[in-house]
């Protein structure tokens, strides 16, 4: 898939999610819960990383190409090029899939 | 189009939101989420940055000219000669258009 | 005009708020919106700056005379010598008309 | 007024408020508004200021004698011999009238 | 009165408030308030400060047999040999009587 | 009684309250409160100490043994062969019974 | 059990829940609270650590293979390879079984 033309700010990451059958690729499913729906998808941009109080940049542990699970409601949603894609900040992912 | 006579302050920036046709240009769409529905914009003020800690003026990591992608509920509208604009901080920016 | 009787603290600023008619000069128009209406208005009287951890204070970013875009539900208003003022916090300026 | 039996903590101040007569004196009147009705006062007692992290006390940017405008909704209200104070922190110190 | 066998965590001072007869003496009332009633009291029991970030603790600024007046709604009450205390932080006290 | 085989985390404790019949050991009385309702209980384990930010960690100010007053609707409930026990952070306990 | 393929970010730890039988070995119950009904479980995944002001890591105090005491209500339900896991903060663990 062609990367899309965005590239975000602060410590965000732009995420493709999987679809259903994608989703339980490598035995992992994701039920419902009481708390929030973690939801997999695949990091395509990553920004900067957080602006420490120091000045620097706070480096990012996750990288393009990285498969990922996060939160399903945090993010905002967006569409480039007939694909959707949600932007989160770093805080959002929960694990990745290695 | 003109720049408008304000001038942002702290770590805020001034954007002209585009309309609903320019918003689909270069093929990114915007849907409506649970969360918060993003829009499009392009930069024309920027203020001097959040006043740090140590005194200094952190750098804003957008210029005049940038096409932003930003939520739609956060900052003010204001209108300058005719044009709508939005004062945002920049923490309401998620990602450039690049 | 003159200077109100009034002196503020912190990072506060004495604004007095333009009138209908002046708000729209120079072609500023501060629509409703969803979020808060924002008012234009001078700046008469600045306060010493926002008291810093090292025991400094933080230079205001604007100074009395200043023309100001700020919003609306911030701060107190006050009448001296029968002119309408309010009390804001460097915070509540949104920004300056150049 | 003879000074009150109590000495605040912290960065407290004890104020006298003014009566309604006294409050518009000198052309200041403090009409009701939305957020907060301010009222005017005199301090008659201040605290030693406020702990700092450094383990030093920030001064009073206020002094016994001062006459200031507070929010109507901050402090307690208390009475000595008969007379009514207010007991305020600094930051509920809107200005001082000068 | 004998000292409570308790010694307070933290910034928290033992309080033993006073009677309604003992809490008009010296010519202090304590009228109810639409914010809070305060009370006043004698300090029986300090703690050994608040930890402060640099592993100090910062010194209390009130001692044992402090006259204090302090806010009804913070603290807890507690019963000790027939006698009632409230355990307050220091940031609960308003003043000290002097 | 036993020591129970759990280890609390960071500035956690694992506290035995006392039946309602130890409670008024030595002439202390938990009333009811509007607030909170203290109880007493003994410490049993106590954890490593909270995280500063200099990466070491802050000396508890209690042991295991010491008696204490602490707030009743902090903490979680356990039960380890047969006891019942509840895990506190330090900062939900009042004071030390001495 | 095999490891599950995720690797949990910043100070997150996978834990595998212990069944109804298992949660009751070694005498441990976990009764309901008005509060938050503990669980317990076991340490499969760790992250690297908290991200320190310093830009250093903190250590984690639990490692792989840790029997824990978590907090109901936090973390993230995962299934993998039909096991299911939670995901969860340090802060959320109560105490190590020893």
């Amino acid at each position: 898939m062609a990367k899309p033309k965005i590239k975000p700010l602060d410590d965000r990451v732009v995420v493709e999610p999987m679809t259903a059958e994608e989703t339980t690729a490598g035995g992992i499913v994701l039920p419902d819960s009481a708390q929030e729906k973690p939801q997999r998808g695949t990091i395509v941009a990553v920004g900067p990383g957080r602006l420490l109080d120091s000045g620097e940049r706070g480096d990012l542990s996750v990288s393009v190409g990285d498969e990922i699970i996060f939160g399903k409601y945090g993010g905002n949603e967006i569409e480039v090029d007939g694909n959707e894609y949600k932007i989160l900040r770093e805080s959002d992912i929960l694990a990745k899939v290695v």
